[in-house]
């Protein structure tokens, strides 16, 4: 029997089918003027989405791969740089810089908590009572790995404050969480296809400030696919400096004329309005929030099933008896969570679906759950937080 | 008016419908059982078109990031390496090399000459002679920018017998001309998903010998996303470090899958019969084939045009007016040059549409060119060439 898979998991996110039959298009010619007309639309819309005037390069990689791009390209081997990590993609983070030959100062905030904008003055402030020249601050945005949403924008302040080069992996916070690369100074921004922007895989999207440019003008780590500045030359002319992934960049296209439509002020509050949607159903089912709820990230909900249920039951349950795929802990927190990725195109049926799979999947398990349970409250909170019925937030 | 695009560029390569119909396929979950099965057999697949028994690893990027990946992973800083270059690929094997500062000589064939086996020997001894301790060869199979096949079975050959480290760029090489990756002893060998495989671009694929994985844990140059280690122990687990650039892995594991219906042997005959029904159909149009012919490439046909027609002049007409794409020539080979590219899935009815083009568009540039005269050269090539015809070479 056919069946359609619920793919909730934070990335790859489900693909409009408007964006697939995109992706399948004749392939075209990287050095012609029909992909120099795609390569600059695409540049354009995504300067829009990320709200920058910096330059925005595309790169053929995954979302890691553009996080070594930022540092390759604005950092040299004995830099100072302090990475703020409370996840797996901050401690890669991390250790890509290390694998650069950077001086890294790996400053971990507990799994489940945020990175806090004072601990970011205080750490910032002691390395320059201790005479350490601090050139770069990393952080993750949307720490996808527990389902934490940084407090970027009070961070960045902070790192302005000190003059310092600030290098953001928002590979899965762009386009799912408020992201205002100018205003709020952030030298480079890292993001990717698969992410929010419900593209497939295979393209990296990273902005340069002229203060990051700046900075490559002294970087000395060896880049060659990575460089920046060979993209930029390149874009100049409408081309990449290898062969891009056209099919993905064509899919792209598709899907950033898709949430043209919509609005990025809508997608946001889409997204806030379906993670917390999402959280009301899982705490619903008796389930525990795993990170501090008033960091919750938009894009994915990270919780811990009752004591006695091994999440990677509930993941293989809801996988090969409902369709429904979500994601287990990466790393350190391997089964010890579960996480439903909410970001890109998903609508408040795909969150219901999923919820009502989870239903049936713990009483699968033998958990006391009243069928419907999760379910009405994902749509108690979905109808209580509607944007057009509720003046000034009155009904939150 | 609708038109179908003839894409005769040496790659990306025209994609088959199914092909394109099959990178449409709903998206999955890159660390699901489904993607285990496919990366397993892409890779099998993959192993069987190369005739290795080596470790084959996908990475997320274009060839020119295989082309890194294969020096970050076995060289360091200062190691000496020798580079036999004769054309663009060639120099940018080399330049990729040098910017991660090893000790890099570039030894120059002409434009449209091959590296011949007997110039490599000669290198190796003057650098052993000197003192110095070559520890690897870089070297280009198919030549792209002047469409020369550098025979690199007796190249390979040289190198083994100076033990020393053979990295071949076979990007537009493999599956469109020999390479026995096991038999000539070749320890990394770079290709890219956008050529003779006929999928979209997005996926380099790197072959590891045990000697190459020896001079990888010795080596020091920076990795992290071009990490092979790391890509070979997630393949044990039917998975890639970061997220993969699915929607191509799968239209590749289609290609392979038509690949494996026609079979390597005929699939290499018919790029040799193109190829040479290519040249025929171009030297009827009193045009000059660029390289020397004893060496020249099954994947792509560079030519001169006559003296008073600029090539540009022939690519955009060929383009605007009859929808045919081919290219020009890459860096130093810009307006004196064009290429056609005849590799991955064409067929004869491609190369006599294409010729067709180049005729007409010969006579839209004033050109003297008897109707018919370039398909009719094609034809009576690939007629006097067939295979089931000929009786051990009898007709050719």
């Amino acid at each position: 029997m056919y069946r359609q898979q619920n793919l909730r998991i934070p990335g790859p996110t489900f693909v409009p089918q408007a964006v697939l039959n995109a992706s399948a298009r004749p392939m075209i010619n990287h050095r012609g003027p029909e992909f120099a007309a795609l390569l600059a639309g695409v540049t354009r819309a995504l300067q829009d989405f990320l709200r920058t005037q910096n330059d925005v390069l595309t790169l053929t990689a995954s979302g890691s791969g553009g996080m070594e791009a930022a540092i390759a390209n604005t950092l040299s081997a004995g830099d100072r740089v302090l990475c703020f990590s409370n996840g797996a993609f901050g401690e890669r983070f991390a250790a890509i810089a290390k694998s650069y030959g950077c001086d890294v100062r790996r400053v971990d905030t507990p799994y489940g908590q945020a990175v806090k904008p004072d601990h970011v003055r205080t750490e910032l402030e002691r390395e320059r009572d201790g005479g350490r020249d601090v050139k770069a601050v990393l952080v993750t945005h949307n720490e996808t790995s527990c389902g934490i949403l940084n407090p970027v924008k009070e961070i960045a302040e902070v790192v302005r404050s000190f003059d310092r080069l600030l290098i953001v992996d928002s590979v899965s916070g762009a386009a799912a969480a408020e992201l205002d690369v100018d205003a709020w100074g952030i030298d480079v921004a890292v993001t990717a296809s698969q992410k929010a922007w419900g593209a497939p895989p295979g393209i990296a999207i990273v902005t340069m400030s002229e203060r990051a440019w700046k900075a490559a003008e002294t970087s000395t780590l060896p880049k060659a696919y990575f460089s920046l500045a060979d993209a930029k030359a390149y874009l100049e002319k409408g081309q990449t400096p290898a062969t891009p992934a056209v099919s993905v960049l064509i899919a792209l296209q598709e899907s950033l004329r898709l949430m043209a439509e919509e609005g990025l002020e809508a997608i946001l509050k889409r997204h806030r309005r379906l993670a917390r949607a999402t959280r009301a159903g899982i705490r619903a089912l008796g389930m525990q929030i795993f990170p501090d709820e008033t960091y919750a990230s938009p894009a994915v909900t990270a919780f811990r099933p009752p004591a006695r249920v091994d999440p990677k039951n509930v993941i293989r349950i809801l996988r090969d008896d409902y369709d429904t795929v979500i994601a287990g802990g990466p790393g350190k927190l391997d089964g010890q969570i579960c996480r439903i990725g909410h970001l890109g195109f998903v609508t408040v049926q795909d969150v219901v679906a999923c919820l009502s799979a989870m239903e049936l999947t713990m009483r699968d398990l033998n958990q006391p759950v009243e069928p419907g349970v999760a379910v009405a409250a994902a749509l108690r909170s979905y109808s209580a937080d509607a944007p057009s019925k509720a003046t000034a937030g009155s009904r939150r």
